[in-house]
């Protein structure tokens, strides 16, 4: 028993891509899939091609099955592509979060190391702010590492937390940063935390772009989001529903956001 | 405190044989013994030789008493014997699956490198597919690592999964061994989860070796097969009486299976 | 998978200070924030310097939110002040405890080992002692590593511990301390546990002033006691209307110390 | 982050004693104590010196308060004295168990490989079989790592297991002696379960020294075993108290061994 332990994440780089003035962009699963979605959209939408994946043996020891009957085990993927006239994009997204502090905290850093090596100074995290209730119009929260970060969100419309935490990658990525001599911000989609939300996902994005000068699409998260909105009236009905057939005294029971 | 961790698993190789064509096949303790007795019945029916042992500070720390009364720490061991005209086949098993995700990616990580270097590129994995019924001829499911593994499993009339996931060893073995480049797939025979059931392993071993082109006798395994086959039918008994004598709304709670 | 696995603990030294006869005290959070409180305050009020920071990948995998909007990764700090006329004073506090027990030994290990080589020869840690009821004169208890750090304590009126344990770095700590040749003593201020105390947190720094000749002002302490006591006056004045309100078994079941 | 993670366990050795036809005894707390008393009976019995201690990073994170007031953090110690005439006897026992897998199989290997460099060939741990009924003369049941071991046992009128696992140090000492190729064996004393048991640490040590070959005094132990003797008289008395006032139905519900 003489070997050393091997670390808990390996880097397999595919690219260590010329970035100019570039940025990083990390949405991981979470409540409301609202970062994953986001994540996901901006890979599929910007064109991003993968440069470095993740493995780690703090993941859940478990393989996923896809439709079209192919296992994956969890895995982590950092994307980059560079726009001709513009800012260079990463981002970052996983199957799933690691299973431990230990391998949170050492797959953040792995990633915010590879990043500050291509030149990014500024992190990214997209997240879920969850109200327990269903909103039309979902607000954006956020906070970052630097009064200088915060402000240019609070320049763009977004609602400064003042106090609690934001817990796992999506908190520790912009903490890990802030470690590493770069800065950091949170961007937080408001959102019921009961469905997959990505009517969120889309605001969290609308204000990354301006926040950060970039032009997106978010037609396809639009269709998504209208699917959502559709799932939720009917959750409300239901509720409605069964408000009516329920005496006085348990409908008072029931929390605000169906009020 | 300054020598460095020691590593969580420790490969204890007996011969590394020379082998011709060969695969692995790795069935673990898990739902219903179905990937362990088939691995077991594996090496013994086919007179394999152990060719190295795993031990694992992850394992459960505890040691079992065996029927001659003494007692075993945990271990993995994996088996070969060369078909003279045929395939080697390698056979990975244990006493237990490890506590951790480290240990349980560690393990796998070392049983699919040493299969690796002899030559494997194709490892399967033999587990339980859980519906809560019981079934008199038990299907067979199945996933892949490869569009061209998953059609080769469907050639043989396995049912292909199109969602959900395989958790531990048996799940996190195939997904490993595509992190090192080999395919893999994952046989899972139906079953209650309710005993441990030969039937159920049977019915893996009689697709595996049509899908692999290997000969085999599973008639010992008929036999535990039939043994199960006669628990259930009293467990059906019991369940009949009790149905009769329990009121109408008792009954309809009852899970669907005993129906 | 070859790099070792790196240490759960990292030190980042801002400046080995020159000190003489120096003590190190530590306070972490926990019950009733009695410890950190008073490590908070001797921190501002003898204006230490932060010599060493220390980040962990044990600490909780989130980020805090500070009331002007920018967030921190939890996070240990080491402050040190030379008195003119006196001793040198350590002081440790930390964000948050690690979540693993190895976390914590490490960390103890890193700042016990720092400050022996400051020249540290005595270790105090500040702790809660928690009964359960309130008290307006918090007693202090205390334990300590030697007979003689024990009867020190004893001298100042601090009642000792006669069982029972010492749970967390702020037993932890003075464990360690021993370990690597260093006294050590905790002092565990009163408390109910239910509500952050700047009493008890009062009451062990007046204590340890008088162990360590330390002259201390704890003025600013007595604010928030004070705050602490309307705190506790609101709650047993709810509890006595409550009382009032509830029929008499209700009433017998109520904790003794609203009594 | 780059310096590699610490080993779980520090052996801090005092002296390499020369030891003639030596054994191994372990005794770690568990249930009832039986291990734990027994071991601490050899050491002050048969006079021994400490030879190493042992530190972990995975003993609970806490220091004990003794009787005068000092506290100490988990350790473990192995004793030692060499018969004039006869075995050189070796004692392992520590404050707690380890809190994770790992800890308990590097504790466990730490230990085994001591005792292997000093000659020692054959491991013998004491531990409790948990019967849940209270026995005036208690049994002693038995594994061990061989056939050889085993009737070793079984000769001494040792009530051979045949089924079921050791679980924790008790167990686990004997499986790494195993894979160190060493032999071993566990003698487990019958034990309620529910009280510290030197009636059951006694018939270990009077069966583990005609095992052995080791003259032993027992008689502090009987004296401790009266006063547990009196402890269940009493708590016998209540149960036939509150049994007589309960109600046939209830009575029927109670456990076996109160009957």
């Amino acid at each position: 028993m003489s070997k050393p332990k091997a670390a808990l994440v390996t880097e397999n780089v595919i690219e260590v891509p010329d970035a100019h003035d570039p940025v990083l962009i990390c949405g991981l699963p979470g409540s409301g899939y609202v970062g994953k979605l986001a994540a996901d959209h901006l890979v599929s939408s910007l064109d991003l091609k993968k440069v470095a994946e993740y493995s780690s043996s703090t993941f859940p020891p478990q393989v996923s099955v896809k439709e079209d009957g192919t296992v994956d085990p969890p895995r982590g993927e950092l994307y980059f592509a560079q726009a001709k006239e513009g800012r260079g994009v990463f981002v970052f997204t996983a199957d799933a979060q690691p299973t431990s502090s230990e391998g949170e905290y050492e797959l953040s850093d792995a990633v915010v190391r590879f990043a500050k090596k291509c030149g990014v100074t500024k992190v990214y995290t997209l997240a879920a702010y969850i109200t327990g209730s269903f909103s039309k119009s979902p607000k954006v929260f956020g906070s970052g590492t630097s009064k200088r970060m915060v402000e240019s969100l609070s320049e763009e419309g977004v609602t400064l937390m003042k106090d609690g935490g934001i817990s796992g990658m999506n908190g520790l990525l912009i903490g890990v940063a802030a470690l590493r001599g770069l800065e950091g911000a949170c961007l937080l989609g408001e959102t019921s935390g009961y469905v997959v939300d990505a009517g969120a996902s889309k605001a969290v994005l609308e204000t990354l772009s301006k926040v950060i000068g970039l032009r997106l699409d978010t037609s396809k998260l639009e269709e998504k989001a209208a699917e959502t909105q559709k799932v939720i009236s009917q959750l409300q009905a239901m509720a409605d529903q069964s408000r009516e057939a329920a005496p006085q005294s348990e409908r008072e029971q029931r929390p605000a956001y169906f009020g």
